[in-house]
C-alpha cells in the first residue's frame, strides 16, 4: 500500500463547497438503491495540527445535515472488548458520512503509549492488521472508509504550544499526552509510521493548505467510491454433506435417564456459566422444529434472566439492512453482555440469505471470511463462542410440523415458509455442509447435535456447552 | 390510583397461550397504522418470589419473537443522569413487547437502599410522581405501560433461602439484598407500598398462579390498550406574538467593535463551557436564514470536537417516528455528553409538527408538558439546558433566500420548502409565542435574539449562554 495521493492546488472556496455538496447529495441518493455506498472518515494526527480546525471548516463547506462527527476521547482497550465494539454503532447507513474523530487508531496509540509495560512491536502490528482486516469488511459491505492523519513538525507543534493560553493548555492536558517531550513525540511519530502507509497525510504547518486538502481529498473519495464487487472469480466447490446431517442419530434416551441427567446437567451448566470469567455466545442454528427453543430454555433454566440475554433473529428492519449484515450482531454484543443466546444468528448470511438469493453469490462466499474475523475478535477479547447446529432428519422434521400444525398454541410457529425452506432441504444440507468446512474454526467450532430425540438433543447440547468451557 | 384488578382462574395452558400469541399478532399488526401501539411491561419485586421463573414462562406461552427482556442489574442514581436515560433506547417500536427486568423503580429501590444515607420520604415520594409523569408521556404517545410486583411473605423467603444451595446463594449475593435480614425486607415492603398503588400484585406463593397471574394480567392488558386520545377538549388559546419577534430589533453592530468583541466572548464562552462541571444542551430555534449555523460556529470556535457534539434534527426516519417523537432527542442525551448542540430541536412538535398538521392538535398541545418535564428532569439532574430563538424580519429573510440562490455554494440552503414554510410567516410566529408562553421556564428559559444584523446576533447568542451558566 503506498501513501494515499491528492492532486492539490488551493480551490476558490465557494467552488469547493458547491462540489462537495454535490458530492455529497449524490452519495445520499444512492441510498436504498443498488449503487448504495456510505463513508466513514477515519481522523487522526499530532496535537494542535489542526484536526478539529479542519472538521469544522469541513462543517462549513458541507451540508452539515449529512455528515455526522463522533469525536470521543480515546477508548483505551480492555482485554474484553474488541477494537470496533465502541464505534459499531455508529457505522453509518447507505447515504450517510461519518467522521470518526478518535477512532480504533487512536485507541491502540493511546493504549500503547499509556499502559505500564507497552505494546510490543508484533502486538501492536497485530492489531493493525486486524483493524485493516475490519476496514476492507466494512469497504465489501459498502462502507468505504478513508484514512486522515494530521501531521505537524516537532518545533511547528512547540511553537503552537508556546502561543496557547492557559485555559487551552489546560484543557489540551486533558486528553493528550506530554507533547513538550520530544521523546514522546518520537514515540508517536514511530508507532503511526507502522500503520500509515495508507492513509492520506496532510502536512498542518499551512491552515489553508490543511482544511483544503483535507476537504479535497475527502471530495475525491466521495467521487470515486469504488463500485459494489458483485462478481464472483472461481467456481464454487461445494462441501461433502457430513453423514450426521444426512442421517442424524436417531438414538432414544429414556425418560427415566434424561430427567436425572437433564437436572444435574443443568446445574452444572448455570454453575459454569455463571462462573466463566469470560463472555460467553451461544449461537443456535439448524432446520425448522429442530428443538432450538427447548433447548434454549434448557440452558438458561437455573439462570436469572439479569443473568443472560436472549435475542431471537428474524428477518432484518429496514434500517438494518441499510448497513453491514453484521451491523445487527456487533451492536448487540458489548463488554458488558455476559452470557447472550442467539436463536438463529449471523450464519442466515450463508443460510437463508445464501438460499433465498437476498445475498449476492460474492457476498455469501465473502461471508465466511468475515464471520470467522468476527469470532476471532471476540475469542480474543475473553469471549467463549459456541455454536450449535440442530440436525433433525426430513421425516421427523414433517412430523414435528404436522404436529405443530395441529396444536392451535404451536400454530404460528408454523407458516408457508417452513414448508418453501422444507422444500429446499437439500439446498440447506449444501449451504450448512459449506457452513462447517469453511468455519468450524479452532477458536469457535460447530457441534453438530442429532434432535430426532428430543431428550438426548437437550442433554447433547448442555454438554456441548460444558466441553467448550472445559468444565466438563 | 387503585391496585390493578384480573378477573382471575387457572386457565388450560395450550389455550392462555393461543390467546396471548393472538394478542401478540394483533399488537404487533398496529405497526404503521393509525391505532399502532407498543407495550413496556415493568417487573419488579422481592427475591426469590420467582419474577425469572414467570417471565422464562412468558417466554415460551408467547411467540419468542417479539418480546423482547432486558433485565440488567440496577443502575444507582447518579446526580448527572435522569432515571430514564439508561431505558430509553430500548422503549419499543410499535407493534413490540419490551419487558424491563430491572427497571426505574428497581433503580430508586436499589439506591435508597443503598446509599449512606438514604433518601428521606419526600424525595423518594418526589422520584415517584417523576416516574409516574414520565409513564403517563409515554402512554399519551402511544406506548402502553404495565407494572408488576411480585410478591412473597417473609417466611416463605426464608424458606426458599433455605432450600438453595451454595451456588445461587452466592449469585443471589450479587445483586440483592441481604434478605434474611427481617429489618431489610421490612424496608423493601414499605418503601415499595409507597408506590405500588398501581401495580398489579402478585402473591407468588404458588408458582402456578403466579406465572398463570402474569400471563394472564399481560393478555388483558395486550386486550384492552386504550385508544389513542386525539381529541381536544378545549379551545386552544393563541399566545399574543411578541414585539421581539414582530419586529425584531434592527440596531446595527460596526464591524470594528464586533471583531473585538467576538473574540473576547468566544474564548470566554468556551471556557465557561468546558469548566462547568454541569452538562450543558443548547437547542437552536427561528427561522429558515435567521442565521443558526453562523452562531453555532462561534460557540464552537475555540473548543475542540472531542468537546462537544452538535445535532442537526431533520425530518424523522421511519424507525424513530414508530416512538414518542421525544426518543430520538432522549436517545441523543446520555450523562457523558457535556456540551450537545442541536441545529433544531425536540420543538419541532409546536412548530413544524403543528403548522404542517404532522402533529395533531391533541399532540402538539400536549407537547408542552412533556418538554418542560423532559427539561426539568434534565435540568434536575445537572444538566443546562439553554433555549436560543433567533428573530428575523421577514424582509430580511427574503433579502437572504435570494442571496442564497445566486450563491452556488449556498443554494442547496434553500429550498421550495423554506419559500413555502415562509409563506406560512404568521402561523409560525404565533406557534413561536405560544412555544414560549409555555415552554419558557424558570429552569430553561427561552433567549430571543434579534438576527437581523448578524454581528449582533453572535454577540447576543454568546452573551446568553454566559449568562445562562452564571459566567458573564
Amino acid at each position: 500500500m503506498l501513501e494515499q495521493q491528492l492532486q492539490f492546488s488551493v480551490r476558490e472556496e465557494d467552488e469547493l463547497s458547491v462540489d462537495l455538496i454535490e458530492a455529497q447529495y449524490a452519495l445520499k441518493n444512492t441510498r436504498d438503491k443498488n449503487n448504495a455506498k456510505s463513508l466513514v472518515i477515519l481522523v487522526s494526527g499530532i496535537e494542535l495540527a489542526g484536526k478539529g480546525e479542519a472538521v469544522k471548516q469541513l462543517r462549513e463547506w458541507v451540508d452539515p445535515r449529512y455528515l455526522r462527527v463522533k469525536a470521543d476521547p480515546a477508548h483505551l482497550f480492555t482485554n474484553k472488548q474488541t477494537f470496533w465494539q465502541p464505534y459499531t454503532r455508529f457505522i453509518p447507513a447507505e447515504g450517510q458520512i461519518q467522521v470518526f474523530f478518535g477512532n480504533w487508531y487512536s485507541d491502540l496509540m493511546a493504549t500503547a503509549m499509556h499502559v505500564s509495560r507497552p505494546l510490543d512491536d508484533s502486538m501492536f502490528d497485530a492489531y493493525i492488521e486486524n483493524m485493516r482486516a475490519f476496514e476492507q469488511d466494512l469497504k465489501n459491505n459498502h462502507v468505504d472508509v478513508i484514512k486522515i492523519w494530521f501531521d505537524l513538525p516537532w518545533k511547528s507543534l512547540q511553537k503552537r504550544l508556546d502561543d496557547m493560553d492557559g485555559s487551552e493548555q489546560k484543557w489540551h492536558k486533558l486528553f493528550g499526552l506530554d507533547w513538550r517531550t520530544k521523546k514522546q513525540y518520537d514515540t508517536v511519530q514511530k508507532l503511526r509510521q507502522r500503520f500509515t502507509e495508507d492513509w492520506f497525510v496532510i502536512d498542518c504547518e499551512d491552515e489553508t493548505v490543511r482544511d483544503q486538502q483535507f476537504a479535497q481529498y475527502i471530495l475525491q473519495a466521495m467521487k470515486q467510491l469504488p463500485k459494489h464487487k458483485a462478481s464472483v472469480r472461481t467456481r464454487w466447490k461445494q462441501a461433502t454433506v457430513p453423514e450426521t446431517l444426512l442421517h442424524p442419530s436417531t438414538e432414544v434416551l429414556a425418560e427415566d435417564d434424561y430427567k436425572a441427567e437433564l437436572k444435574k446437567l443443568t446445574r452444572k451448566v448455570s454453575d459454569a456459566l455463571r462462573n466463566d470469567s469470560r463472555n460467553v455466545v451461544v449461537a443456535f442454528e439448524g432446520m425448522d422444529a429442530a428443538g432450538k427453543g427447548g433447548a434454549i430454555k434448557r440452558i438458561v433454566k437455573k439462570l436469572d434472566p439479569r443473568e443472560y440475554e436472549i435475542h431471537t433473529i428474524a428477518a432484518p428492519e429496514q434500517y438494518e439492512l441499510r448497513r453491514p449484515y453484521l451491523w445487527r450482531f456487533w451492536t448487540k454484543l458489548t463488554e458488558t453482555n455476559e452470557i447472550t443466546i442467539f436463536d438463529r444468528s449471523w450464519y442466515g448470511r450463508v443460510l437463508v440469505e445464501r438460499i433465498e438469493g437476498f445475498a449476492k453469490p460474492a457476498e455469501w462466499q465473502r461471508a465466511y471470511d468475515e464471520i470467522n474475523r468476527f469470532e476471532k475478535d471476540l475469542t480474543d477479547n475473553q469471549t467463549v463462542v459456541i455454536k450449535l447446529w440442530l440436525a433433525i432428519s426430513k421425516d421427523e422434521q414433517e412430523a414435528r410440523f404436522k404436529a405443530r400444525e395441529e396444536t392451535p398454541h404451536k400454530r404460528f410457529k408454523i407458516t408457508p415458509d417452513d414448508w418453501r425452506n422444507r422444500g429446499r432441504w437439500d439446498d440447506y444440507l449444501n449451504a450448512a455442509a459449506d457452513m462447517f468446512e469453511r468455519t468450524s474454526t479452532e477458536y469457535a467450532p460447530w457441534h453438530v447435535i442429532a434432535t430426532n430425540d428430543k431428550y438426548s438433543a437437550r442433554i447433547q447440547v448442555l454438554k456441548a456447552i460444558l466441553k467448550q468451557l472445559n468444565a466438563d
